[in-house]
């Protein structure tokens, strides 16, 4: 937290949900990033993950046309933008979708909080997970099971371990709420559509509600995203939205898509969205339609984005697991989620023990910022962190790329010209952990 | 809640907090006059209370401008908007406010929800209140202690009452949160200068966190809006945002504004926002810097606004008071509170014995829509209900009302002329209580 809450003052009552929990790693790691630049160091920033790439031009221009609107919209959303959302579903993800039950937020975060306060039951998170799903159970006071995954089996969740669990759990309905991250952030794996077929049959059998967090979804690096609803469509919510294969982050616009089993949680959640955020920005949310309507611009902005991640993301693979740093290939979003554990011998001569010190003394002695497995919920001494591959010029890049026939592969160089911050970043992790390469 | 939750289902696993709810009364109220708009009836919309007029150009402007902003902010804020906010209290207000704890949000009510969840505490509320302070307080499970006022003393709390219920309560420092809402949502009153001073003694005795909700403060009828800020600075939360002064109720952009002495409370809703809608989005922060910043434009529409607005509630209130309801006369905002307790025995007749029959019939025998009295938590069986004067095309209506000299009260027949609907609406009431004038 910026400033500290003053808890030695009698009139400090605060919620003990809510007491000792700080702003997001991020936060932290752009303060100390911020002083290093004013001290003169150049500061690589792939700590914060935000899309690289500028709006479609298409969308920033609807935007601008409904600029007037001022009229509060419905709490669950513009209908058209509800449409727009569940016809891209069925289009993209073969999924049955209906624009009755889709929920508009301001961003997925805002959605998955208040799903976690609706629904009365326990969450279950795979680690390493995105940073805010296990704060937000803490602030509503929910149980939460974390689930360790490992190196070796990519980061991911198998059924067999999701059976053992609830099996040991003697409990077979208990609500629970498992999400489910993929393409994945910290670590860019996706599931294969055999693994994700097992998980629907374990999540049926124990009726969970599956919250499918597929915000990364259209940034598979093959155009091949595949949706779990697809075989547990009856359990499944898909949370999307504009901020990552749309580049939008900072406009604010999420999206649940219900299936028709779970009306009852879609009006509950509708019931809570009207007595918080009201209904999501109106010329946003007519800006959105656009989006989610797509074009063939939109089509063509994808397809140069996916190319352009994975090249740069296979680079800095092969960079990184050349010197023993264990790393999958990235299937895709925009993350490496980094394993130093071969080089802890060399970690403890320099007196890091964890990856929050280990990311800390990068920093300083390079200038890359990237952030620790422990804000992933990974243990403290773990030697992990996520490296965010997105500090270039997303609209110079694009612009590159477009001069390049889509059907081949990017030349040899391109990203080393058009990402050299990345590339450069990346080359200083390596120097640093293996100085005589 | 439009669709019920399915209770019998036993996959339905709800918060208890949540179960139960519905979505604001508003819009149970829409679904009717959409309905009976289909069949044909004319429909007078006061219910829903959206600021009639457009949002000022400049400030349009500015959002089309700023259409390619695509970053996220920071969770509390755009720092230029959070500076032109407190600049803003400053100005007009005469308060001490610093834009480092200034917190944005996306509409006011979620900052609201955000401090009951985040603050440790009891609520307290004189009613008639807004429609959202109660329900949040039940989501997240804090107590409430409503405080009914009277028509006798203007719907107005007095400092005495106050002092009294706590009192009572034989627990000075208990934690308590209390909510003034002025210039007031339904009533359209506001508090003298001494009313609010002796409110801040008792604020002060007690220490409680005073939420001052002045959401309407700019629509003061004279431009004569003072906080309590200025008398109790020390526990004081200015809450206001660009839904009702700047017509922009469907952009979502509310505002808290901080005394240094709730830094710590800040500083957790801070850490709340970043877990929940992560920060407001950038165009409409960028959008909103030009509306606080204020300008002659903005100005100008702000004294048309409340001149017209003045002489509307006038009109209406003129109209009812003399057939015998009790209202008083509106000093801002849009609303009138109407009490038709001295047409008990003529509802009695109708077999009508509370104000959400009240409201029904009336809009099924005129087409009138107006909220009942019991949305605002007061009484079931009492006969008070809430009139929005807002029925009108406000962006026609400023026009008319730019070609008067803003020195000059408007023509006699300006509101009858711009502002028809209301009128029409409001003698539609009359007729239907005293059919024999």
């Amino acid at each position: 937290m910026s400033g500290e809450m003053n808890n030695s003052d009698k009139h400090v009552s605060l919620n003990l949900n809510i007491r000792g929990l700080t702003q997001s790693a991020t936060l932290g790691l752009n303060d100390r990033c911020k002083k290093l630049q004013v001290e003169g160091n150049k500061i690589y920033r792939l700590g914060l993950g935000q899309s690289p790439f500028p709006v479609p031009e298409s969308v920033v221009e609807a935007l601008r046309f409904y600029a007037p609107q001022k009229d509060y919209l419905p709490a669950a959303g513009h209908p058209e933008l509800r449409h727009a959302v569940a016809e891209y579903h069925r289009r993209r993800d073969k999924v049955e979708a209906s624009g009755q039950i889709v929920l508009i937020g301001p961003g997925s975060k805002e959605l998955m909080f208040l799903l976690q306060l609706v629904y009365y039951g326990e969450l279950i998170v795979p680690t390493p997970c995105w940073v805010s799903y296990v704060p937000q159970a803490k602030m509503i006071g929910r149980n939460v099971t974390l689930i360790k995954t490992y190196y070796e089996d990519k980061w991911r969740i198998t059924a067999e371990r999701l059976e053992s669990i609830f099996a040991k759990q003697n409990d077979r309905l208990r609500p629970r709420i498992l999400i489910l991250n993929y393409p994945g952030n910290p670590e860019g794996c996706t599931y294969t559509t055999d693994e994700l077929k097992d998980i629907a049959e374990v999540a049926r059998e124990y009726q969970i509600v599956l919250l499918s967090d597929e915000i990364y979804g259209q940034l598979h690096h093959q155009g091949q995203h595949v949706s779990v609803a697809r075989y547990y469509p009856e359990g499944t919510i898909i949370s999307s939205g504009l901020s990552k294969w749309c580049g939008a982050g900072g406009w604010r616009l999420g999206t649940f898509t219900f299936p028709k089993e779970l009306e009852w949680l879609f009006n509950a959640m509708t019931v809570a969205a009207s007595e918080t955020f009201t209904s999501v920005s109106a010329p946003i949310q007519c800006a959105a339609i656009t989006a989610f309507k797509g074009s063939n611009e939109i089509e063509e902005y994808l397809w140069h984005s996916r190319r352009i991640l994975s090249a740069l993301g296979m680079r800095c693979h092969n960079l990184l697991s050349k010197i023993g740093v264990k790393v999958h290939p990235p299937e895709g979003g925009f993350y490496l989620f980094l394993d130093f554990s071969n080089f802890e011998g060399l970690f403890s001569k320099k007196n890091i023990y964890g990856s929050a010190e280990m990311c800390q003394a990068l920093l300083k002695d390079t200038g890359v910022a990237i952030l620790p497995g422990e804000s992933f919920e990974r243990p403290c001494e773990e030697l992990t962190a996520r490296l965010a591959y997105v500090d270039f010029d997303g609209t110079r890049a694009l612009q590159a790329s477009k001069a390049e026939p889509l059907d081949k592969p990017l030349p040899e160089d391109f990203v080393d010209k058009w990402c050299s911050n990345v590339v450069e970043a990346v080359n200083k992790i390596v120097h640093w952990i293996a100085p005589v390469l």
